[in-house]
């Protein structure tokens, strides 16, 4: 019934290792049909190159398994409360990519230094506030989307510009129209956060231009955008 | 009736992936045809490993597409303002190349730190000045030009003996007799961003000895060369 | 006799280089069969690709030679004091790793920064302290088993809950509950390593808070953890 | 008549690229036959993907050209020094691999921070003395060779117990038994040099103990050695 999407989510996945983004099984794509409400994830634990498609697990918005005999990500109760949240999203990823998740431990938000930056994310990709004590042992996958979808309401952030977040401590998730588009601004957020490290090494204090940081963002997005082919 | 010069660009853009130099499609490479009056350049917005001879695009010295159906790469006005001034060079490759791209969003010059970089490049590779917030909005691609030629004419700097360069906040160009030339140009000039921000991070202020620089720069060219096997 | 147990420690040392762990022959697996009182070893100073299963090498708790044409790995005696100690592991993995050499040279223990290193290791990878130039000089190798003992000893640390460390100017040891989960440590060891080199360049003075800690540990670890499919 | 000379000498350059120590043509390996008085080099800016057996070069003891259509590597005359000063190395490898080179630029010896580095380097790595502009510009290639047997010579070192160097402002020599020792001493060069700039960014100081560099160099090299299966 769901085996389109399915099939979708595990090509999704399978681009996680393509894209040297993980390590073992530490990440996890989702894809969501907004019509049927569902979304179909990773299941826990299991190894990319075994992973068939009857391994994909359909879960509804409450986070029920619909479809599947494995579970789910132990991270789904995160992507549910980012879809709750960001009406256009269509696909979430999380990783422990190892230049991102540099910046989730730092504590830091990824500073916005130059247009490679700029084309995909407008402005610092936010790192979200420590959660509490209590926030993360009770209900802490829950409350990790919650955290990430305060960070953007408190800084007015939009998730269509700013399609990303890293978690102070933990590591970054990101998003886009569907699966296929979030894990591309997964490895664009790993790539512009390798290249921030060593800006910091030998400047410590540059950011980008305002201006230049409009340019590139709308020379790719929105109603004046010049970029490709459409 | 361009087949042969779109061939060649073809190539030359397929080996930005092999020498790992891009992600997805940022970057593109272009080789002008003095004698037609064109040049031929990647189109804009197509992945590497689907794009084939049909896809490059000829454009007059003006920008205007005389074959092809893709849209060229939105630098193609950058491109056109460097074959216009920079009357030698015969190829062109635009990257965001991790390392280069650290030294543009620093803001500096890439050091002449040894002879690795002295084999290629005669001094420090530029970073040109940022550009106005009218530069950006008005014409910024054709500015982005402008202002590289703009940083070669006033530090009197000759594009034979200096075939690249870093735009603050954005990231590097580089240049050659043909498209092939300007590649290779530009593996080496990511590779010596590489080593030079090592060096800093183990000593801040050191640099080329400038008798060293004038040795290995003129045992590979000029007329007392005498590195190969011409 | 111990065929399988062969076959096992081939296959286990044979993924050191498919995960980028080694240098020429900078690396050694052992799996121990506690029931007939045997570990099978890597022989010492053999290249990866021309080893085979018959060059593994059986010893006794003793390091007496008990099947095998060829010396053990010369680490041999740091095994045995491990296997000796730490009751209920079953495999050991010794490498060079370039990132979990480095704080091992740096003679500082890896500090848990993130949910990454939480997840497989409950609190910070301890660096032993220097050995004295007579545990150098006369019984090496026993003697490094010993201060790993000692170093898990005086800070009373449970072995399954750390399962790795680092010597002070040398290289990092894992182990797990046989040689492939060693193996995994290993990776998982070598990548936190990085990732706290690389957040100490931004952030020098971070830790994770003890309750995050806490929670990636438990949700993988232990009675209640939900983590994977069992 | 050398064809075997050249076959090794072939074989041994051809590793150089898929250890990953070489961009282009950036580096060169030399063997010599000290009883027929002959070294077998690489030929100059030949490519590694196109070089065969008859491109190997062979010159005498004062850089005759004795064998081959193409000119030697232009850093013969370097080779022809270490192979005169130093009597029982029998190979010497050239490159400009990235972390090496660093150091290289940076005039600093690689300091001896652990036990990798002490398996085969017994000591900081030296760095020579800038070459005086003279020097540079007269004979530069044979200086290279001299200023590399003065920094041996007045710092007391032994050219087997120290297979390899760095030049101020250049790049690394290594050397070793033949031409395939010395790609190893390479290969550990560049990657004790790596090693070594990641801890001195987290530890800016520290040395390894001498007695532990005695131990393990010992463990390796000379008349009480036991690593390995001679």
């Amino acid at each position: 019934m769901f085996n389109d999407l399915k099939e979708r989510v595990l090509r999704a996945n399978l681009q996680l290792p393509k894209y040297g983004l993980v390590t073992f099984t530490w990440g996890n794509v989702s894809e969501i049909d907004r019509d049927r409400g569902v979304i179909a994830i990773k299941p826990s634990g299991v190894e990319y190159d075994v992973m068939n498609v009857n391994d994909i697990v359909i879960v509804d918005l409450y986070g029920n398994r619909i479809e599947g005999d494995l579970n789910p990500s132990s991270d789904t109760a995160t992507h549910l409360e980012l879809y709750k949240a960001f009406k256009g999203i269509g696909g979430i990823v999380h990783t422990h990519s190892r230049n991102a998740t540099v910046w989730a431990q730092a504590g830091l938000d990824i500073p916005a230094l130059g247009t490679t930056h700029a084309d995909y994310f407008y402005g610092d990709v936010p790192c979200t506030r420590q959660l509490s004590n209590d926030e993360i042992n009770i209900e802490y996958e829950k409350n990790t989307g919650l955290v990430i979808v305060e960070t953007f309401s408190k800084n007015n952030l939009d998730p269509h510009a700013m399609p990303g977040v890293i978690i102070a401590g933990h590591a970054p998730f990101s998003w886009g129209k569907d699966a296929f588009d979030a894990v591309h601004n997964a490895v664009v957020l790993e790539e512009v956060a390798a290249m921030a490290i060593s800006t910091r090494v030998i400047n410590e204090s540059i950011m980008i231009n305002p201006a230049l940081l409009d340019k590139h963002y709308n020379r790719k997005h929105g109603k004046n955008s010049y970029y490709g082919q459409k």
